[in-house]
């Protein structure tokens, strides 16, 4: 296995091929849990603000937080609750580890704009219309996508500090004039974008097919999700995000 | 897509094919949740119990199934808590759908068997040792494997019901003498039993490789899982326990 997403706020061991790995294996995820998501139609009553605390989904989603919350999770930097605001302390004081990025880019958290996004325009190009009444499962899939496309953008401060560290030069000038236009431009690199859209439109054949015991790699022609929408969805925001969270951590990295 | 695991609580719609669809449905699920299971080692410091209710993943999945439970989920018939006793009332009260179930057989739930299954003999068959410290993310991915093979388990009822409601005659006398044994062999199909492992297994293998752009079809050679550790997990426990909620639900048909 290339990547665990694992015990990563040590500054040892990190690297740019464990970065790239860990970019790699979470693309598996991503497609899996959008796959997971299209089992359910839109289901849009879970979306309805009606309780007190908003939608069905929301009001779920805020509450598993703060359970995770408590147990400890938004200790770790990989990790960014979508309701950040009023969240219960941990149970238990967690090991302080030496983490590997710049604190003063720690905080950065762009959730808000990612929940937006998946719910306004992401799920409608991926599931079908209809309410089959599983609200709840419904809501606990959307939050198993948002982690996942959350854990994806925010890695770039990973990313970000990696190709900082392996060469301050090149970034300190922008960032010292904070110019966020000459740092997009040194972060973006056409060729590799291009690769990864491929790469993720591949894994959406692959993994959303329909697997049968027939000769031939079952019935490739019927997929669970559109691969050219995973690859949409990484060309408009997964890559564009992620890379305004590298920008984002770089103006802050000399502070 | 051929099943969304949806409003299957009227009596309209579901038959024999609609039930099977849903099953192999179900197995990319389950395949899904323990690829996604195996990007965290064992982390056995989450099944310590250390906390009040119990490990850390008991009370994490105790207050996550609370949420739900307010928000209705287990009024559905196709879900089952992990930890029924004491769940919050649902918040409000969801339209009682008439059910396709027989209602003797609807309280059925044999989760605590799972739940030991799956943390005694599952969990070490397929996850490396080590602890990354990933303790909520663990028992978030652990919630989503058993919920997959609680459902895919209990989705046994509606086998049952389809059959029995197909072929009463057939399965009367034996209700009527409460001969499990009997039962049990009126619902197995060898045949059927083995096409289904090796499509799991199959199924291990497609979405657990390593998707890469070179030609081929990836690297086939290093899967996320052992495929022959999925076929046997549906050996051992998923196809036995179906049979048995099967047989359960039988038992009382006729009640």
């Amino acid at each position: 296995m290339s990547s665990n997403g694992g015990n990563q706020d040590s500054t040892g061991g990190i690297t740019l091929q464990t970065v790239r790995d860990a970019l790699i294996r979470q693309e598996d995820t991503i497609v899996f849990s959008l796959i997971e998501r299209s089992r359910f139609p839109l289901n849009h009553p879970a979306y309805n603000a009606s309780m007190a605390s908003g939608s069905l989904a929301e009001s779920v989603i805020r509450e598993i937080e703060a359970v995770y919350a408590k147990a400890g999770r938004y200790e770790n930097p990989e990790e960014h609750p979508f309701f950040p605001e009023g969240l219960p302390l941990p149970a238990t004081s967690p090991p302080k580890n030496e983490t590997f990025l710049h604190p003063a880019g720690i905080s950065i958290n762009i959730n808000k704009d990612i929940w937006s996004l998946y719910f306004e325009k992401l799920l409608p190009l991926f599931v079908v219309g209809g309410d089959d009444g599983n609200y709840v499962p419904t809501a606990q899939s959307d939050l198993t996508s948002l982690q996942a496309l959350s854990r994806r953008i925010h890695y770039g401060k990973f990313v970000a500090e990696v190709k900082y560290r392996d060469a301050p030069e090149d970034y300190e000038p922008a960032i010292r004039a904070q110019d966020r236009n000459a740092l997009m431009k040194l972060l973006t690199f056409e060729s590799v974008e291009e690769m990864v859209k491929k790469r993720v439109e591949k894994k959406a054949m692959v993994f959303g097919q329909n697997v049968t015991l027939g000769s031939g790699d079952g019935n490739k022609t019927n997929y669970k999700i559109d691969p050219s929408v995973v690859s949409r969805v990484y060309e408009d925001w997964v890559i564009p995000l992620t890379k305004d969270v590298e920008v984002e951590y770089l103006l802050r990295r000399l502070e």
